[in-house]
């Protein structure tokens, strides 16, 4: 029952980045994750920062929502905004099944449980963890200020929450969507790892 | 970052029993699922089958449920049947902290999660699976009849999961009140017994 594809959701500042990362270099084998975003960028002319901003990170606007809400009110803005938007989109899938074809490999977020859904090769995990130990990573490992940390992890969740919901029609984080779910404030990093690596053999 | 105590959620046929017998068999400790049962009937005078019956799988008529949401328009039949349930939740609250605080165990459903919330020293399990491979075990380790299966497990998540809410006013499942949450259609139950253990160790 070994798994060649491990796909890793997780929590802003749970560890899920490090974790998937240790993971790959155990395996020797590929890791995506901000690794994406450049190939993205490659294929469609678009810059990085474009694609991050639009891609998993995308702030729709109000007439957006009422837009997928199945109401078509948008402005000319909002409906380019949201042709960018799902356009990025379909690059990262085109990209993600691709990369699973290829080979053994670690991709983190951007609904890659979703995307190989179908692959009985794919071990699919989340990451969670405590409030407080997360906004501390962030602090620790982001420089993000310590006054502003707690509201940054929620803020980039809220955003991972509603990417994952307009892709996959699912909720972000629902347990029944993942074959292992991991709470890093209690295990902790090393142990994440190994609890992936001996599923995934 | 020793765990004593282990915990486990499941659904029904999810082969969450099964986990917890053989961890606790491999760790050499005591394992509580329905030897709770027994206990709480020795100590309150109730037969196993009525702890059975108005514990875990309650089922609360219509104006139990109105008690329950704030409104104190119930019968006395009703109230003395909550009164039952309450009371056997209170003999298995009290159980299950001074198996805790015993030693060394795992202890299988009864909200004992919620119960031991505030020690550091126990393992949140949950275990989850396919319907089709929860229904598949109900009828070869339950003997429950074929057509029957998948509405039973179905039917027994339903109570397990009125009565984690009724006591703990949490929902049932829910990834963030657990440190591991494990899919048994993917990992098998052999794997999920040696992720525990390495988490426990």
């Amino acid at each position: 029952m070994s798994k060649n594809i491990i796909t890793i959701g997780c929590q802003c500042g749970s560890g899920g980045h490090t974790i998937g990362k240790l993971v790959a270099e155990r395996l020797g084998v590929p890791f995506y994750d901000k690794e994406l975003i450049k190939i993205v960028a490659e294929r469609s002319g678009l810059s990085e920062k474009t694609i991050e901003r639009d891609g998993e990170y995308h702030t729709p606007s109000l007439l957006y929502s009422i837009a997928v809400k199945g109401f078509s009110v948008y402005s000319v803005d909002n409906k380019n905004n949201m042709v960018l938007h799902d356009q990025i989109n379909a690059y990262q899938t085109e990209l993600i099944r691709e990369l699973a074809e290829a080979g053994p490999c670690v991709i983190v977020g951007r609904c890659a449980d979703y995307i190989l859904e179908d692959s009985k090769d794919c071990l699919r995990v989340f990451v969670h963890g405590k409030l407080e130990d997360r906004a501390n990573r962030v602090i620790h490992e982001h420089g993000i200020a310590e006054k502003e940390a707690e509201r940054h992890v929620r803020e980039r969740d809220k955003k991972r929450s509603r990417y994952y919901k307009h892709l996959t029609d699912r909720d972000w984080g629902a347990a029944e969507n993942y074959n292992l779910f991991l709470d890093s404030s209690c295990l902790g990093i090393e142990r994440c790892v190994d609890v992936i690596l001996g599923c995934a053999e």
